[in-house]
């Protein structure tokens, strides 16, 4: 897949093409760059692919995001899982690499191990093992391991105009537990533990035959539906309610805060649910069979020719996704910075 | 596989064991905590078995054992490859993620990337994808994915008093390159580069039916050693001359600094070689068999029935490993105090 253009204008998407330019490929590797959410080699039984992915969370727990060793343990094995959940993969089980604080005491093992081992059995898997180094500030680098039928591997790419997008469930919680962070939020309107998004395996194994494109918010909705636009060409028309997408303790604080609903839309720390189109000519037996399995996917909206991302309405507001995506790396590490601009950004001030 | 007291009296053993305990572990998993160099999981396909390993480089980094990128990048690769090397296992790729510092200009990913490239090439491998991140130091986190046939498969157990004891390669490089960034050792004389282990894959495939316990020397002779004499109750005693072990370009530093041998074998930089111990009734067969595929093992011993490490000589010598092993946590990252209590140690004063 060549980096078009429209990939380019993303910078973690030129800092992804310049690893790829200098790495060779392995040649039966089942993936191009950016067209997973994990990275897929075919396995001699001739049927099942490996996914494999790995994830660092560093500049979270700097940031002050996950002050629990609970929620370090948790974040660490969800980011890799919910990359298996993404190509429809069923979890082999994970390896971690963590970094203790040098000055912490023997209850912050043991508080990252309870997350990692929570996170883990709620998606059905274990820690295979490890590596643990000490250092300055905590840090821990998770690779999943997972398998795939060929026949079953969801892509982020093969949407087209025309179809319909949703997300596995409701959004906000990712941009509400930042919030928490950089606004100073009292405990008892949102804390630290309400954050414990699941990787969504079960869900991705309902998705197999449906879903034409998928992709994990581990960036938040805003900047899964632009990448998603520049890989597929097509851009996405958003139907629901802003507040009603909103998952509801982050709903409660949006309006608490009285800030606009997409400001938790658009935010770069993610929820880590899934997005998904489907043919319009599925929806019915999609959803039915969803419901049948207690699994309820929010509707978006739907897939349209022109690649913008638009806010139906009248009239009509485009989201300048590329800005919102940019904002992470220009303003650097500067939250107060970052979430003055993205307000600006979202209320179009 | 209980912890025994001997394994106990090692920091580093103690501190994987409350990872263990803290953890559930996959029902299936075909290794107990320790007793090989890579994580086992058994495939859908009933004949393989998916072997895993995650390593972090970062205190090498900020010790200054690893200032060229190209350095990063190799030893980022070959750490992890080198344990799916000891379990017999053919590399499938790796996935890395990559902490590149905050104020690097591009070569310094490109030097990164060319490393990760040469080390994967040496081992007919690739790396399959990753992640970046940027801080305040660089460090690399590679996790290697490999497949085995079970009936194929190298653990560290299994060794018995009686057996010889091997190591794949000449020895020493490692501490040689630790000793030139802590001795500020002329480039002339020992260089970064002249620092590039290969994980013996290759090699790995000719211990299949003949190697009854492997490890890798990440951490170096001793602590190799060490861990196979607690790990399978047997001690082993070294016949082979010390400074006919060193690799040449060690040696020759061993001899201009005017060090003992002993040195070199007890650092902790390890040089990525296997130790492995072989029936002595298969002895003829193997040699004969490696060397008809250009793989020169160097015998270094013999397994005993006491648990300890001895050199040969009138009168025998006893190495203190478990002081050798401990020595590093010890002393924290104060490199000088290290070099001389195990200056101290090996000389026995």
């Amino acid at each position: 897949m060549p980096l078009t253009n429209a990939m380019q204008m993303i910078a973690e998407n030129r800092l992804l093409s310049r690893w790829s330019d200098l790495l060779e490929r392995r040649p039966d590797q089942q993936n191009h760059p950016q067209e997973t959410d994990a990275e897929l080699v075919p396995l001699p039984d001739g049927k099942n692919l490996l996914c494999t992915t790995v994830d660092t969370i560093a500049e979270e727990i700097a940031l002050g995001f996950y002050r629990y060793p609970e929620t370090i343990g948790w974040m660490g094995a969800t980011v890799s899982l919910s990359d298996l959940a993404a190509v429809g993969s069923q979890p082999l089980g994970l390896v971690v690499s963590v970094t203790l604080p040098q000055d912490a005491d023997p209850s912050f093992q043991e508080g990252v191990a309870r997350g990692l081992d929570a996170a883990c059995r709620a998606a059905g898997t274990f820690v295979l093992g490890g590596d643990t180094n000490f250092g300055q500030a905590a840090s821990i680098t998770s690779c999943a391991l997972g398998l795939v039928p060929a026949d079953r591997l969801l892509r982020r790419t093969g949407c087209q105009p025309g179809q319909l997008v949703y997300a596995s469930g409701r959004l906000g919680a990712g941009s509400a537990a930042a919030a928490r962070a950089i606004m100073d939020i009292p405990e008892k309107l949102y804390s630290e533990s309400d954050f414990r998004p699941r990787a969504r395996i079960e869900e991705a194994q309902h998705l197999s035959g449906f879903a034409k494109a998928c992709m994990d918010t581990s960036d938040g909705l805003v900047a899964t539906l632009d990448q998603l636009m520049r890989l597929n060409q097509v851009g996405f028309e958003i139907t629901a309610g802003l507040m009603d997408a909103l998952e509801p303790r982050s709903r409660r604080l949006c309006r608490q805060l009285g800030v606009p609903p997409l400001l938790l839309l658009a935010g770069h720390h993610g929820e880590f649910e899934l997005v998904f189109t489907v043919a319009k000519e599925d929806r019915d037996r999609f959803e039915r069979q969803a419901r049948s399995r207690g699994f309820t996917p929010l509707l978006l909206g739907r897939t349209i020719a022109d690649p913008v991302i638009r806010i139906a309405g009248d009239p009509p507001r485009q989201i300048d996704s590329a800005r919102i995506r940019n904002l992470a790396d220009e303003a650097g590490g500067d939250l107060t910075r970052y979430l003055m601009e993205l307000t600006q950004i979202v209320t179009g001030t």
